[in-house]
């Protein structure tokens, strides 16, 4: 994948699995998942297309998101946490986003760069701990 | 702002009035919102603190999507196009993310590329003519 935007993980999990054990994941790391977005059933029904099972979490961590839209309140162009999981052959792929990376043009704040580094440690474990699911 | 991630406007419109302006505008580029995601009752919710009203919408135009996502599955980490909205003084602010600045790290796919291009040019548009509605 393009790493300098994220990280991934084959799981030997159904989708659904998938989908619930991030969920969970991200909660042990305190992000709550404030959107669930399901490209499949997007796409079937705009567009009438088929597509493999694909659901767009935004994780958000509610400590870090204040500490960063108090910085800068056009952070929140880069919130939430993205963290995708979708299926590949007979199990699932989870990709989390690089909160480093995405907010590298806020890099000169200080408050700012502190929050994307805690954030990736958090979704750096969430990733770990899906991997030895497998 | 940030320059690099988005664009921006001043509205002289309420909070309640931006977002129905803002969703609007954006339909009439081809985007559904996918997700609204309220961070002023987030916060008070979670954290028991009083944050501006703050509304991250997440936009979503279905063929843009269904070619980056065809073009490679990683995109799903930068979507939807965020939009926010928030309160100032008396009126409201609109920025949108730059699409192209965001898939910065796919330059080198050719869909990608024309998709983000394709994005920004139409979040050009719904901020343009927001900002007439000043």
């Amino acid at each position: 994948m393009a790493t300098d935007i994220g990280m991934r993980t084959p799981v030997n999990l159904s989708y659904a699995q998938a989908v619930q054990q991030t969920t969970d994941a991200l909660k042990a790391e305190g992000f709550g998942v404030l959107s669930q977005i399901d490209m499949q059933a997007t796409l079937k029904q705009k567009l009438n297309v088929d597509f493999r099972r694909y659901m767009i979490l935004g994780a958000c961590n509610p400590p870090l998101a204040h500490q960063a839209l108090t910085a800068n309140l056009d952070i929140g162009l880069l919130l939430p946490c993205n963290v995708t999981v979708y299926e590949e052959g007979d199990g699932s792929v989870v990709t989390a986003v690089d909160p480093v990376a995405m907010l590298g043009v806020f890099q000169d704040d200080p408050v700012a760069h502190a929050v994307a580094v805690d954030a990736r440690t958090r979704l750096q474990r969430v990733i770990a701990s899906l991997k030895q699911s497998k």
